[in-house]
């Protein structure tokens, strides 16, 4: 095995650096402030679990793609494939925790299976997840779309649609079909490929469940019911109608709720779309999915969730409900949707390029100095010339390069120059921080992070 | 497989949350904002790389504890136990990447071997890096500690001990000692536990080197001259009187230069202690550890790192070095340091909670306008009484309430009361933010994130 040989990173996964870190960086800590904003507390929970406790939920279509191993003392161990199995894991661990219990949690999760870049779907993404454990009520999900719609605000990303949907509802639209409790499983990850593989082929792999178990009308029926068309109004009067088991009603009556809030918070981006299904066994309840309007940038749900009221208790063992609904914003896809809302990207964090002239160590206390003015400042460490280190800090897109020789140490100043056009001063040091608030927003335009306010 | 069988968490790791979950973000923010101030951009490598990658450095010690697994396609990964080799690996990936490359990296590695929690070891553990590749000389080396120097400063961590050493210069008294090559890598990694074990354990597994390959004489002369008391130019001295290789004189002349640097920088807390080893193979010259002084407190390193001068131009097969040189703080003994020196903790970061009184829907509204002012807003959503929800907002430590009955509605104003004292007002819904901003240092202390400054 040589050295060059092993140069590759594993398969599906990616190296994230230069604007792409920074920008991951950005909409990290905007998603933070708004989650903490709401009075979600953070948590975090290992990338490790034994393998029983990721077994227990999730359906066999992501058990498949769960990446195992087992540690020296031939503990079966996985990587988690969410974070709401570990939340469940965690909160039935700490019965302590006051009820209602809200969390965020930001990290990565793992599935081995097909990778799709264009959609920012890799075997390690970064799920940015908030949920809120202990309240029945459709007040849960109003204040999660809020959340949402307050970080899609901050984050400049004013064009987007909510979907959602309820299990409940789903149930008794599939009762109303004629899909028999044993095929609903497996018709929800069917139907949930709806948007992906189109119609045809969603009741051509809903006729093959159990060797042929249903009937063509029944397959026919869940398309027809899931697809009513008009408004949210008119697809609830719909459904209300041919509604017949009482989980049926009960579901539409919780989508009925939720809507009841969007209306008083004027959300009306919200649709209610009966065929969302959301691929996860867990779910209860209400499903969301979170889409950009410009589906040419981005097809796949940038956030997605939804109501998992029978996970927690299952956990806890106590055969009781604990209520719980929570949404995940998946950081690769939000990042590109950012991406294509914004005018130019910030190439470096460095503001400023400190050259010195045969003055480096003089230099290296001046840089700790400017530093303490709280300016992102490097400093060549080379020795290499002015014209080779200026072009290297222009080639990183740092804005300012300040030049340090003998005269400059003498009179305790910098020379500062723009390199955007060439504007050139000589600064005190201490005075180096109001120099470059005044002259920063002339600079590059593509070195600063700017966002179209939606 | 019951589920309350699989409640546990796999062996070693932890999950964080609450007081402790909220000092991680503050350290993890704080060292990112210091890394930057000194031009580090952000890189994030996957934790699963190819096993192959990660069996390239780092030593058979470390071999024993790496995490191994397979894909579906049978290809073999491995959990990184470090960021330095994934930085390797990305940066021979990345020919255009420019020189100097300054990187931080924030992110868990994973080592499968014993664990001690009192002295924040896991088998997942979070490490905070900062690198710089492409600078030979000692100004790198200086760079990093003073921006350790900074970390600390601004964490409240004032009184630490900065240990530095050399590798080649540690070569060198092995040569002096008569320590055969064949032994040398063994050697240091047996001197590495000189803190852990004792000079007698270490002298005993010394001599057990290859089946009893060193004589005692050259045993005792490695643990004497490592052991040289005295200030730093004392050490220095008797080094360099000793010194017979050409490769330990070179390492003294870089110890020298970075002492004349931390000189400079009036770092009187700069030791050079000649014993100081690290474990990994793939250090070539400066080696750190920065340690608390109150020891009893926690006695591993807090801070660690050094140069790797090989390991990047291996990886590009190059044939020709490319000089490298790091730190990495580990997450977990910095905040245990942190803790160590704070007067209170935040155990929430919610500020106000409010509680309507039959007026959900429109609170959920008043929350949402309050929230605009950047302020950190929990909200009932359970409908209980106002007592019950006094009482769980106060068990949660978050300093305010506000109460929002349906005269306040009518009023567009809220009822805030402070919980440590009883203070209330009625305030308009517009004005919440300088209220609190005013009334909040009175609050409770334990409920706000005190730091005594150094």
């Amino acid at each position: 095995m040589s050295y060059t040989e092993a140069l590759k990173s594993a398969k599906g996964v990616k190296d994230w650096y230069g604007r792409q870190a920074i920008l991951r960086n950005h909409v990290r800590d905007t998603l933070r402030a708004v989650f903490e904003r709401y009075g979600y507390n953070p948590v975090e929970t290992p990338v490790i679990e034994r393998e029983e406790v990721l077994s227990l939920k999730g359906g066999g279509e992501i058990q498949k793609e769960v990446f195992r191993l087992t540690d020296q003392g031939k503990r079966r161990l996985a990587l988690r494939f969410d974070q709401t199995l570990p939340l469940a894991r965690f909160y039935a661990n700490h019965p302590e925790l006051k009820s209602p219990y809200k969390r965020y949690a930001i990290g990565d999760v793992f599935r081995d299976g097909p990778t799709q870049p264009e959609q920012g779907r890799y075997r390690i993404f970064t799920q940015c997840d908030v949920d809120i454990i202990g309240v029945e009520g459709m007040a849960a999900e109003a204040e999660l779309l809020t959340l949402a719609y307050d970080a899609f605000r901050e984050l400049g990303l004013g064009d987007v649609t909510v979907k959602i949907n309820n299990r409940k509802a789903l149930d008794g639209i599939m009762d109303v079909a004629g899909i028999p409790d044993s095929a609903k499983v497996e018709a929800i990850i069917i139907l949930d490929k709806l948007e992906k593989i189109g119609t045809d082929e969603v009741k051509k792999e809903l006729s093959r469940i159990g060797g042929g178990l249903l009937p063509g009308s029944a397959v026919d029926a869940l398309i027809e019911h899931t697809a009513v068309q008009g408004t949210n109004r008119e697809r609830m009067d719909y459904l209300q109608r041919i509604m017949t088991s009482d989980t049926g009603r009960r579901g539409l009556e919780e989508i009925r709720g939720l809507l009841s809030y969007c209306d008083e918070m004027d959300f009306d981006f919200v649709e209610f779309d009966p065929s969302l299904a959301r691929g996860l066994d867990y779910y209860t309840g209400t499903t969301i999915e979170v889409f950009l309007k410009k589906r040419d940038i981005l097809n796949s749900a940038i956030v997605a969730g939804g109501r998992f009221d029978n996970m927690i208790g299952d956990f806890r063992g106590a055969g009781t409900a604990v209520p719980a609904v929570g949404l995940s914003f998946g950081l690769e896809r939000t990042c590109m949707a950012v991406e294509s809302v914004m005018s130019g990207t910030k190439e470096t964090v460095t503001e400023l390029f400190i050259i010195p002239l045969n003055t480096l160590s003089v230099s290296l206390k001046l840089a700790h100095i400017i530093r303490q003015q709280k300016i992102n400042v490097d400093i060549d460490l080379t020795g290499r010339s002015l014209k080779s280190a200026m072009r290297y800090a222009d080639s990183l897109g740092i804005p300012f390069v300040g030049i340090i020789g003998e005269d400059e140490v003498k009179k305790e100043v910098i020379t500062i120059k723009r390199l955007s056009d060439g504007l050139q001063n000589q600064i005190a040091v201490t005075g180096v921080k109001s120099y470059l608030d005044i002259n920063r927003d002339s600079g590059k335009s593509m070195s600063r992070l700017v966002l179209h306010k939606p």
